[in-house]
Order: C-alpha cells, then sequence, then structure tokens
C-alpha cells in the first residue's frame, strides 16, 4: 500500500510528491497527463507585492512565506535561469490609471511591502521600452517570476528520481484509492464538492531579442496586463479572466484586448513573433485563496483553489501539506485556508 | 524521360500538373513538402472585382477569365462546399473609409465589374453581423472563395489519381530536370532570376458558429480588412503585408492590427475561438501581375509570381501553361504576363 496518493500532477501535485518522498514515503501521483491543466499555461509571476488586494491579508502572508521559500526550491530543483529575481514594475498609462496607481502603492505601504513610487521618467530609466505615454510606476524588488513550464519538467524530473510513482490513469473519487493518505491536487477540476470554480485566464506567447529588464504590469485604462520576460526571450502576456465552464478554447476579442494594452504599455513588443495563443481554468474560490487541509474523510487532504497564485504557492503548499501528512497535525499556519471555512 | 517537370506543389504547380496529366502527358512533380508555401496559408478569395486595381486591368481580365473556369475546376476536383458562391460584401466605417468606398466603387464602374453600391442599413441587411459604425458598402455578387487547404488535398489527390509522380526532393537548378519541359511554380523563391521577392502576409483563423453570410472586406481608417468565413465554421481573417525577407514569424502586432479592424467591422468575432496565427510569402512582383511563360532556356517555363491571387488564378494558370506545354506555342492571353516585360 501507497502511503500517500496524490490526485493531480501539476505544479502543486507534484510539490508535494517531491517533498513526501523526500521524508521517505511512499508516494504514487495519479494523473492521465501531467502538466496538461493550468500549470503549464500560467505566466509564473511570484509577485505577493503586486498580487496583493485589500481584505486578502492572510493570502499576501501565505504569499510572502512561499516567495521567501522560492530560491532553496529553485535551487534544489536546479532551475537556473528558470528562477529569475529582477522585480516588477508596475506602471500608469492615463490619468486615471495613475490615481489607481497610487491607490495600490498606498495599500502596499499600508502593508509594509517592499515598494517604491516611480515617476514616469525614473520608471523607464528602469525599463527603456516603457512607452513614452507612461506617467508613473512602481517598483516591487521582491515579485519575481519563474518558467512554469520548465518548473513542471524538473518537478517530474526530480520526483522520479525520488522514486515517486506515476499512476496514468483519471481518478473521479478519491476516497477509493488504495492509501494513508490522499491529497487531492486537481486544480479547477474539483473532485471534492469544494466552492472551486474554473476561471477562464488567456496568455500569449511572444519571442523577441530578450531586452526587456523586468517583469512590466500595466494599469491601462482601468484594465490589467502583464508581460513577463524569460532570459531565453520568450515574453508572456496576461491575462484575460472570464468564467467559461470548462471551455479552454482561446478568445479572439481576448488576444486583441491583451495585444492592445501591451502594446500600449511597450510599443516594441509589436515587432516580437506571436508564437502561442493559450487559455487555461484558474482554480477560483469564493474568497481568492487556497483551499489548504483535512476534508469530512480525514484520509483525504484537499491542496487546490490556488487561483491566480498557483506556481507563487507551491513550495509553502508542499511544506504545509507535507507536515499534516508526517505528522497528522495541521499546521496553525493552514487555518485561514482550511476546507471547513465555506461550511 | 518525363515528359513534364514541375517544380513546386503548391496550388499552381499542382492545378498545371493535374490538367497535363489528363492531356496524357508524364508529369514528375518535385517539392520536398507539397503544399508548405503560401497555398496552405492563403485566406482563399476568389475576388477578381474587390482585388482590382488601377492600373492592372490586364490582370484583372486574367482574374475574371480564371473566375469563369472556377465553377467546372471546383467540380471536377470535387470541392463541395470548400468552394462557395456566397459574394463579398466591402464596406467602410469612418467618413474618409466611405469616400475611399465611392473611389473604388467608380472604378470597378468604369471597368463595367458587377457591383451595387449600398447604404450601411443595406449592407446590415445582407450581413447583419455588421457593426452599426459601418457607413457604407459596395457588394460584389460575383467575388467568390474556396478553401485553400481542402483545395489542396484535393488537388494532390486528383494528381495521384492522374499519374502524376511525386520526387519529394528539392530543386535548385531546374535547368539540370531530365524532361521534355520543366515549370517552375516556387512561388516566393524564385530559382530562375525572375523579379520575385517575398511579401510577409500575416492570416488568422478563428471559428464561431458559421453565423457569416458572406466574405467582409472592411475599409477601417485607411487600412484594409478581410474575413472569409467558411461554411464549417473556420473564418478566416487577414492580410498584414511586409518585407521581411524569407521571415515567416507571425509578429505581435499584426495580429493585434488584423484583430483591431476585424472587430471593428465584426463585433461578434470577439467570442470566435483563435485558432491559428500563421504568416505565408506571397510571391510579389514588379508589376502585381504573374509571370507566365517561356524563360531563356525555352525548354524552361515559369509559372509564378501570383502575389495576392494565387489560388483565383489557378485554372487559368493551368490551362495556359498547359497549351503552352501541349502545343509548343505561347497563347496569346499570356503576352501581358510574359517574363521577358521585366528585360
Amino acid at each position: 500500500m501507497t502511503d500517500v496518493a496524490i490526485v493531480g500532477g501539476g505544479v502543486i501535485g507534484l510539490s508535494i510528491a517531491l517533498r513526501c518522498a523526500k521524508r521517505g514515503l511512499g508516494v504514487a501521483v495519479h494523473d492521465p497527463a501531467p502538466g496538461s491543466g493550468a500549470s503549464t499555461v500560467a505566466a509564473g509571476m511570484l509577485a505577493p507585492v503586486t498580487e496583493a488586494h485589500y481584505g486578502e491579508e492572510a493570502l499576501t502572508s501565505l504569499a510572502l512565506a512561499s516567495l521567501a521559500l522560492w530560491p532553496a526550491f529553485a535551487a534544489e530543483l536546479g532551475l537556473g535561469d528558470a528562477y529569475t529575481e529582477h522585480g516588477t514594475l508596475l506602471v500608469a498609462l492615463d490619468h486615471g490609471d495613475r490615481a489607481e496607481l497610487d491607490r495600490q502603492h498606498g495599500f502596499y505601504a499600508r502593508l509594509g511591502l517592499a515598494s517604491h513610487r516611480l515617476t514616469g521618467g525614473e520608471a523607464r530609466a528602469l525599463e527603456p521600452l516603457l512607452s513614452t505615454r507612461v506617467r508613473g510606476g512602481v517598483h516591487a524588488p521582491g515579485d519575481h517570476q519563474a518558467d512554469p513550464r520548465r518548473l513542471h519538467a524538473a518537478l517530474l524530473d526530480a520526483c522520479r528520481a525520488a522514486g515517486v510513482a506515476f499512476v496514468p490513469a483519471a481518478v473521479t473519487d478519491p476516497s477509493t484509492l488504495d492509501a494513508d493518505r490522499v491529497v487531492v491536487c486537481t486544480g479547477a477540476r474539483d473532485l471534492l464538492g469544494l466552492p472551486v470554480r474554473p476561471v477562464h485566464g488567456q496568455v500569449l506567447r511572444l519571442r523577441g531579442p530578450a531586452e526587456l529588464r523586468l517583469t512590466v504590469r500595466g494599469i491601462v485604462g482601468g484594465r490589467s496586463v502583464y508581460v513577463v520576460p524569460r532570459p531565453d526571450g520568450e515574453v508572456v502576456v496576461g491575462a484575460s479572466s472570464a468564467e467559461r465552464g470548462f471551455d479552454t478554447a482561446p478568445r479572439a476579442g481576448d488576444a486583441y484586448e491583451l495585444l492592445r494594452d501591451a502594446l500600449d504599455v511597450l510599443p516594441e513588443l509589436a515587432e516580437y513573433e506571436l508564437r502561442e495563443v493559450r487559455a487555461g481554468l484558474r482554480p477560483g474560490t469564493p474568497d481568492n485563496a487556497p483551499i489548504l487541509g483535512r476534508t469530512a474523510d480525514p484520509r483525504v487532504i484537499a491542496a487546490t483553489g490556488h487561483y491566480r497564485n498557483g506556481v507563487l504557492l507551491a513550495p509553502v503548499t508542499a511544506e504545509l501539506i507535507t507536515a499534516l501528512v508526517v505528522t497528522g497535525e495541521e499546521p496553525s499556519a493552514l487555518q485561514p485556508f482550511h476546507p471547513r471555512r465555506f461550511q
């Protein structure tokens, strides 16, 4: 009998599988196609600051805790330049956008998060490709990024090296699995009756001369767009957000809006190659926070609902869920994210 | 020894190969990857009227002659609904666009081409998905379309059935081929020292509920966009035009402009799936007309430079080039398109 059965071989499931296997547990990951969900569509921003929202302070704390684990996590996996600490620049275009920028910066400051208000000229000094129309910025030097596809591939390799077994079959009822503990990490495809809903997110992958210096997030006419550059010249532009059930078809209108807003902020991107247009399903929850902890069946543990932050939250999720699996005790840090909060 | 060697297995090459084979000649098509060029990127408009331009009247005459051959060509190939006679609607958005629409309609009228000036309301009656911002239209009831991918596949089948041989190798010097006649149809990749240049054209392939009634061409802020619906729900949006050598990478900026202009004309397209973004190389010539006829080496015949009209001109090109091959005499209709016009 397996010690731990993990249902779902995305970034969350594999991170937990690896941590459990390194603790000496026998682990099996059940997934007909590991990495076919949101993990390899995501942009991979590690951005506790520029993803911080009012009323979500517990989530921001968890995100900061996870970011602190990221350097060791990246080193353990040998990610190399698939993990980069080049910071993030949030910029505003028009007058109303600048007001929103000031509002967000004020919120970050109240939470004590590292961020610096910049003029348009100061922002362009940090990132010379910014449009001359940029009227101001906020630098978040601690918001980083990782390439989710290289991360997922590295996790697969590390899991195999650590003796994790892979079962290429779909699971519909986790309670039937023959294991001491079952951890369910199926993202937007809920198997446990939890309030997780699929949130359609579309991203574009461009390729250019690797001249962008850092992640740029734009507030453009009240909308949000992000542009995440990789050292290899890949540039991820995202992301739309819509609720359309389990439909993952990318939409022409979403592509149009992403391109329009990204080119407004970084006009040079027009000359970049458009390599890929894809959509994935974020696992959304009622409070935008993940669902982590024991379910009504105490043998079955949920680790899902990571919404916009699955890549960022992977290491802390792995630590906390592994502690629960190994000790049988729920770490206090899991308290705000427990499944029972929705009862 | 082969009677006819055809270099290039795109729509032009295969159309000639099929016609020659049906005349009883032994035919070999040389192409390492038939259909890997512009043939399967093209939108497939068969539009002598809305493609008519001042100073290109000989080309318009050739295009009209080819359009007249299209119904029999489609029937011979069993194209079914891959060839549709649903007409084309040219529409204008702003004041300046309407002036351009009137100018174009006046030109069509002077050439005696079938076209009708419509109000915005009349245009929307023909195509209810048109934006309410459309200020006027021109209906060209004889401008049709064919699906170039299904056309190319049907040509391959028909050539094989007619005994055409396929040689999957690249040809660099056509004069070395062992055949009575050599016909060179290599599109933008000139092998004969002709003044053919690659013109980068990007198209998007969308998919929706097959509700568009006819091909829509828009004049939007002075730019041109076309939207070609297929009976199976595919919608082709095109096309950018730029000279970038042999680079076929699609550009983010081109995709943005195509989507912007297409959505301006047909807002419903925003909800359609974006399936594909690709670019191909049109074989451009100094006068935008094809190059058809004997080269300095009288054994070698050019059939290239079809620029924006390869699919439309395929049947007439096949008829005229086959007549030249069979009789050894150049049909008088080839006169305006002869390679020697550039000497």
